[in-house]
């Protein structure tokens, strides 16, 4: 296969890896059609908002493989949960999932560069909303504490990866293409590691208590 | 009166009905300014969405009556919410939300079609959008489960009506006419149906178990 | 200084009270990117809406200093929290917040109405958009109540104002300067008001008793 097509391949499992943590996130006795809507809000949503705010085509509007994508892994993920429910099957769609996020933050990034959109600190805003944006979405709908109140370790390797790399789509725009895989590579194995040793934020970046409110 | 000023009434109905069902929704203590604001969101909702993913001008801005007769809607029913508690009233509500749903729905798949905007998925999922995109934003700012995760069986008739409206709209656009109007029929005897008889969606459509979360 | 640093200045500050309310609401054990992404929604959440619907390019696209902004006041009021959990630290971030939203409500109307877009009733609509979706976006992702569902005296004062802002832009644009300043001490007093008596909306203007739902 040619590069881009392992590309492609990546981003199917990212986007199929998403509509998967759907199915993880639907409450008991969701129907089959809500569980679809969020499997397609999850896979999609982030994406979506990044375009909207852009003011360009939505990215699915162009290639509906996504959606199919997001159907068929939501579908399959409801009918095979008793397989899913298996503790190696959770871990094995986590890290697909972190490897989505890697990749499509880091190509958010790459997309808001090239449209030249409010650099240099619009890419990484986006960057990071394309990762966690259908999962936050997701959360809102199934009434969860979205992953922004949780202390798991998800989006801060995001947040310096699109950083980074944005870093060097300023001051060596030359390395851009080595520097994309690098940060995807990194972000992916910061949530690997995250997933594998059940990684939290660390406390002094956290709110102790509450705060008035 | 002509065939469009049904059409308009049966809209304008429809819309008033979705905002009253932001008042069905309202917590107890809630001010009339966020139930007027809660309102104006559950009639106009899913069609903004709808319209910011098309990239076209927001139907509302178009033609502000529909703002007009949801701010009138909740006001009444705020106040004639004695009136409104009475099973009929609920029931009556209930039925013209249905139809303003399979109509506003149906009408969606129309207008994404129209605009050959990524067809022919995305008239389904915009017209699934249309019609339910309001209730979910009421649902999510009153901190109600959605109607995503209930078993209710309101989603699935209108997902139904516009997946078959696309196919004739794909395979038979001359009959485009009156399958609108067929389609429209029959989501709204489908939510009907569940309304007067209680129908929830069938349980081997529904996930049975909580899954891992 | 001139008149427009004055307005530069005064919307900065309203941006960071914005961003510090985000760390007020944001639940313990949230960390600080969790904190840093509330506190940019909520300062420039309600503008963004407002700029999608409007279909031009988003406020912060063209300067990202409201981002810098947000960041920044949200980083050191996680960091002074002890200091700022003192009541009359509370009540300053509070003023100022009701500062900003006047000022960036009024501001939302004059630019609605400059676009010519769907007028009169959209300016109005989409001033409260810009002075509330902020502060609704950021009690939706840390799962509080909205401020559509609370008593406070909030959004009814900016309504009032951009209601009448709209109605001389309408019949007496020739005084749009004077009642857009008027306008904007209009909301901030009766906000500060709410704030120093603790006032809430009278109750005949709430629903009495829950609907049936």
């Amino acid at each position: 296969m040619l590069p881009v097509e392992y590309l492609t391949m990546a981003g199917m499992a990212g986007s199929a890896a998403f509509a998967i943590t759907a199915v993880f996130a639907a409450p008991r006795g969701m129907d089959l059609f809500g569980i679809s809507v969020l499997a397609v809000i999850a896979a999609i949503g982030g994406g979506t908002i990044r375009d909207l705010i852009l003011d360009v085509p939505v990215f699915w509007s162009l290639d509906l493989s996504v959606i199919w994508v997001a159907l068929i892994a939501g579908l399959i993920a409801t009918y095979a949960r008793r397989l899913l429910s298996r503790k190696e099957a959770v871990a094995l769609v986590l890290y697909i999932d972190g490897l989505g996020a890697s990749l499509f933050s880091i190509q958010a990034v790459h997309k808001v560069w090239d449209l030249q959109f409010g650099l240099p600190m619009a890419p990484v805003l986006l960057g990071v909303v394309t990762g966690i944006g259908g999962g936050i979405l997701r959360d809102v709908l199934t009434q969860r504490p979205t992953l922004l109140v949780s202390r798991e370790l998800y989006a801060i390797p995001i947040l310096l990866g699109c950083a980074l790399y944005s870093g060097v789509l300023s001051w060596a725009p030359e390395h851009a293409e080595n520097a994309a895989i690098a940060f995807v590579a990194l972000i992916f194995l910061m949530r690997s590691a995250a997933i594998t040793w059940n990684i939290e934020v660390p406390r002094w970046l956290t709110t102790g208590d509450q705060l008035p409110s």
